[in-house]
C-alpha cells in the first residue's frame, strides 16, 4: 500500500550535504595528506561498490590497491610524466582493471540463466566491450563510494596500460583500465573547476 | 589549518540511510509503477551527475529521454524480448550514449592543454577506448545521481546497439551504450539479488 500511494515528490532524496561531498563540490586531487588509509576502509569502499549494477550481474572490476613504496616503484615507469609525483605522495593508488575471463564465475554470478557463460564464450569483441562497459561503471561505483566514505580521489587515464598490465598481471586475462589515488586531499592543490557541457548540449527529450 | 588537522577517521561519511539507498538497498527495477517523472527532474539528475570526473575533461556521454509513446515505438524494434514490456512501461527510458567527436568540445573543456583536441584526432582507437571508459563513468554518475533524487532505475544492455545507433543517431558519431529505465519501481516486481564476489576475488593489496 505505502509503495502504491508513494509519489515521486515523496521520494526521498539525499541530503544537500551529501550530493555536495558525492557529486557538486567533490573534486579530482593533485596533491596528498601525509595519512594513511587503513586496509579496511579499501574494504569498506569494496563492500559498498560491489552493490552497484552491472549487466548480467558480470562484475568484471579488479582492484588492486598499491599501498607501499615498493608496489609504487612497479608502477612508476608506467606513468605518464605529470603524474608521478602525486601518485607517488598518494597514501594509496588503486589500479581500477577488468577481467576478460569474468564469465568464468557467471554460473555461479547469474544462477536464473545457466547459459550465461555461453553467451560469451568464443567472442572476444563482446567480452571486451562488456569488461571495459561494465568495469568502468564499477570504477565509477568506487570513486564515489570512496567518496561517501570521506576519502578523496585523484582517478587517472595517463599511464601506459600494456606495461602496468605486464608488470601487475601476467599470466592473466586482467587489463588495467585507470588508476585512482586515495586519501586525504590536499585541498591547496586542486586546479581550477574546468567547465562542464551544459544540459541542451548532452541532452535530447523526446 | 582544519586541513591539516583532518584525520581520516574524523573525516565526513556519509550516513547509512544513504549509503543504502545509492548502493546497498538499490535494485534494478524491472516494473514501474504509473507516476510521470518531471522533465526537470531529468535535468536535475545530469546538473548532479555531469561533476563527475573524466579524463581530460572529456565527458563523452549523450542522453536521450524517452518520455513518449511515440519515442517508446521507435526504440521497441531493437530491443530484446525480456527487456520489450518492462521498457515500455517505465515512465522514461534514457538511451545513455557517447560522442565519438567528443574531442572537438576539448578546447573549451580542457583549457590548460591547447593541443588537447589533437592529442585525439586521427586515433580512432584511443577515440572509441576513451569514449566508451569515460561515457561509462559517467553513466554510473547519473545512475547513483538518480538514485540520489529517489529515482529508482533500470539499466540495461540486452539491445540492438547499431539498431538504436540508427534510428536516433544518423548522420552523427553518437554510439549507444546502454539503455536505463527510470520512474518509481513497483518493489514487488525485482527479482531476487544475484551474488556479490567477494573482496577476496576482486581486490589485492600490494
Amino acid at each position: 500500500m505505502m509503495l502504491a500511494d508513494t509519489t515521486l515528490a515523496e521520494r526521498r532524496r539525499i541530503e544537500d550535504g551529501d550530493l555536495r561531498q558525492l557529486f557538486l563540490d567533490a573534486r579530482t586531487h593533485n596533491g596528498w595528506l601525509d595519512k594513511p588509509v587503513p586496509d579496511a576502509v579499501l574494504a569498506e569502499i569494496y563492500e559498498i561498490a560491489k552493490f552497484g549494477p552491472t549487466s548480467m550481474n558480470t562484475q568484471p572490476i579488479r582492484l588492486t590497491f598499491l599501498r607501499t613504496a615498493a608496489a609504487k616503484a612497479r608502477l612508476r615507469p608506467y606513468l605518464g610524466p605529470a603524474n608521478v609525483d602525486k601518485t607517488m605522495a598518494a597514501p594509496v593508488t588503486a589500479i581500477v582493471a577488468h577481467d576478460l575471463a569474468f564469465h568464468e564465475h557467471l554460473p555461479k554470478l547469474f544462477p536464473h540463466n545457466p547459459n550465461a557463460k555461453g553467451v560469451f564464450e568464443g567472442k572476444p569483441a563482446l567480452i571486451e566491450t562488456t569488461a571495459i562497459r561494465n568495469g568502468s561503471l564499477q570504477g565509477a561505483y568506487f570513486i564515489i563510494a570512496a567518496r561517501a566514505l570521506g576519502l578523496d580521489c585523484g582517478p587517472m587515464s595517463g599511464f601506459d596500460n600494456a606495461g602496468v598490465d605486464a608488470e601487475f598481471f601476467a599470466g592473466t586475462q586482467v587489463k588495467s583500465n585507470f588508476l585512482c589515488n586515495l586519501g586525504c586531499g590536499d585541498h591547496a592543490k586542486v586546479f581550477a573547476r574546468s567547465p562542464r557541457l551544459d544540459f541542451a548540449s548532452v541532452c535530447t527529450l523526446l
